[in-house]
């Protein structure tokens, strides 16, 4: 299935080629690889990446990610460029005075910016349409939805024009665009990689990530993105599969409403963790899951945190936003800040008592989504919307709630894409990148590569 | 004035017989000490000076805390003992069960413990008055309140029953009662000193910090409970005043309502630091005033902060709590959660702009409280109470806002005490506690002994 390694061009040649011959696709504004992008950079990638192929040629390449052709979330700060966030009121916004921390990180490393993707309007949304600016179609089927809101990073990798698409994860954004297009997504702790020149939507829940074809070029680019370069092992063959602790998580809940052919993965996911020497427990956490709807019976953070952020907007602009997304901050407004306090303290008992939990396992699995990705058109119905919103964001909302380092990898099946979920404990995020690659190559029925 | 070293006896007889001395004067209830503390720790006070009397004896000394008597504020946390926070309506809470950090640390370093003492209600006032448990009298004239909410840390100090006196700063809590009972006491920068196992009034403005006679022991004492031993220049001796930059605050503002005797006093510490070779240059903070005025429009947060933590109380318990408290926490269940977070970007706004008028100075100076210490009959009418609050918390509570490292020192006078207080660099507390040792010297006219 997935690579096994992170594949950067190595020759001088092959970087440059690599970097024309993507503009020349993402140059005819029909292709569908171009719906992925709101802003192609074609000049300043292609000097990027003439100096990438200097270096390597001079043998000065910075590192793994040097070379390597990266989109942006149009969330991001990017010096000069105006940060839409996929909303249309902002888009008279003056440009960005410099490069959001995240961005730089990259660059810095050698990474190849060439251009910016379309996401959910204020990245609020999980399924990734965006009636504005429009809807990257599913790199697998195009009348599919992409998931969101990292909508057109998940494209930009599913159509090959990147190897690593930048995203944020408030609720999911990474994780669920990365299991309905086939790809592998990561979702660190919060605090790991600085927000700042990201365009907030939650900042108690806001999370910056990666979404690639292999967890190598994921666990790369958080290394870089959490200036942490020491982050990864050299090599994996020590770390055997049977000696992790996994639970799979067999809570009803998050298996409401799931599709045949994604319980069908998990059964196949299972059996292939079982067949590499894994021997995975049952796990139930309905104590959590209660603790959690206490916890959303008193408001939801993005909810109050974006309608904070909104709050200067006059009525004429916020008519400019969709109503899909706007009906869904009203309620922030209605909160008072003893509640919004409350929430937070319910929020700490509740990563305390998850950490208690998690003291047993090294991680613990479930359905990234419950559902294969939905036809576009089946969403045109606002009932239907609101529907699939809440089931796409069921499962991987939890991981930013209990600010647990997430991943999302593709389960082989000859279907539409089913991502395995993986939660670590909170700041062990290593830890989870090092299972989910061990995961991978179980569930690619093949021995761990070097990471 | 003030004495220029810490003064921990030494000998092995010395500490026994100090704490033994002082406890028998707390075993009289009448006695006007007694009245700074809710309770003595008789027993454990003594074991404690036993044990550090040995260690003094075999030459194993912890350092400079070792053998001080200290008390500590009724909101802390120790094991065993029920952390009243000075509220009736928690005197049927469950004891503690373990000790709170800052007290943890200051046994460690080998401090005596040698009571809990009285405070404001839910250290909710800057008077120091408790219509529920007593008010301790100040010590300079005991007919006048101690300032709040640390009222009792400062009247154990005072009253020459303790060392050190361990209090809380959210809005002044510490520099009120150190300036209004000629004491000197130091508010540090948020998160220096840990705020677990202490009740909280307000998260985003509450510090620890100590009351003391001298600055040296305020600095050994924010070195032990920051956990920073490193902390203090070894000598003194390079560092002289002329080479500081400071500023004396002019703006009118915080000196409406002053009285003559304080502004005698802040002319007579600016002829004793330009004596001793100090420049300082007039200072306006007309715009930053400004925008705390915008910040205090929108809300308080000590009221939204202590709304939440006592949302949980009955209407029967709220009762229980002094309507002259009571009444200032109720706005703060009308606020939204929008407006708090609107409130908290307002405050890093300001904390930006504080940052840069301070890298034009190493301290900034102005009268810690416009008058001096009430008579405590002055205040029975509510309005009066409102007043006089109001007042005795503007300047300080500037301080919390744009989380300033702060100390308030006593200016030599004849008359009632008053306070000098300064302001240093976010982060900068070191620095603030040297400045503040050097000026402490030149107010005593005496060069700066080593700290």
């Amino acid at each position: 299935m997935a690579r096994p390694t992170p594949t950067p061009a190595t020759g001088s040649h092959d970087i440059v080629d690599r970097v024309t011959r993507r503009l020349a696709v993402l140059d005819d504004p029909t292709r569908p690889e171009r719906q992925a992008f709101r802003v192609i950079h074609a000049d300043t990638a292609l000097q990027e990446a003439e100096a990438s192929a200097r270096r390597h040629a001079q043998g000065l390449a910075l590192g793994p990610l040097d070379g390597c052709i990266l989109s942006v979330k149009d969330l991001f700060d990017e010096a000069g460029e105006v940060t839409i966030a996929g909303a249309p009121v902002r888009a008279s916004a003056p440009p960005a005075q410099t490069d959001a921390t995240a961005v730089q990180r990259l660059k810095q490393a050698g990474a190849i910016i060439i251009g910016r993707t379309h996401m959910s309007e204020f990245a609020f949304s999980g399924i990734g349409i965006n009636a504005a600016f429009g809807t990257p179609g599913n790199p697998r089927d195009a009348t599919r939805i992409p998931g969101g809101s990292s909508s057109g990073a998940a494209a930009s990798v599913g159509y090959g024009m990147c190897d690593i698409g930048l995203g944020s994860d408030t609720g999911g954004s990474v994780r669920i665009p990365a299991a309905l297009c086939g790809l592998t997504g990561f979702k660190p702790t919060s605090g790991h990689v600085p927000l700042d020149g990201a365009f907030p939507l939650s900042p108690t829940l806001d999370t910056i990530g990666p979404i690639a074809r292999t967890v190598a070029e994921c666990a790369h680019a958080f290394a870089v993105l959490s200036d942490r370069p020491g982050l990864l092992p050299p090599t994996r063959s020590a770390a055997r599969l049977s000696r992790h602790r996994l639970g799979i998580i067999r809570t009803d809940s998050v298996y409401d409403g799931a599709e045949p052919a994604v319980l069908a993965a998990m059964r196949t996911a299972e059996q292939a963790l079982r067949a590499a020497g894994a021997t995975p427990v049952d796990v139930d956490i309905t104590d959590i899951l209660d603790g959690l709807a206490h916890l959303d019976g008193l408001g939801l953070f993005p909810a109050i945190e974006l309608a904070a952020i909104l709050a200067g907007l006059s009525p004429a602009e916020t008519r400019q936003i969709d109503p899909r997304i706007w009906s869904r901050v009203v309620p922030g407004y209605a909160v008072s800040a003893t509640t919004y306090l409350a929430m937070q303290e319910q929020r700490r008992v509740m990563i305390a008592r998850m950490s208690a939990l998690m003291a047993g396992y090294d991680a613990l699995l479930l359905p990234t989504v419950p559902v294969t990705a939905p036809r576009i058109d089946s969403l045109d119905d606002d009932e239907a919307f609101r529907r699939t919103n809440g089931l796409l964001l069921r499962n991987t909302r939890i991981g930013n709630l209990l600010d647990l380092p997430s991943s999302s990898l593709p389960i082989p099946t000859d279907e539409l894409p089913v991502g395995l979920m993986l939660w670590g404990a909170r700041g062990q995020d290593k830890q989870v990148l090092l299972l989910s690659h061990l995961i991978e190559s179980a569930l690619a029925g093949r021995p761990p590569a070097t990471l």
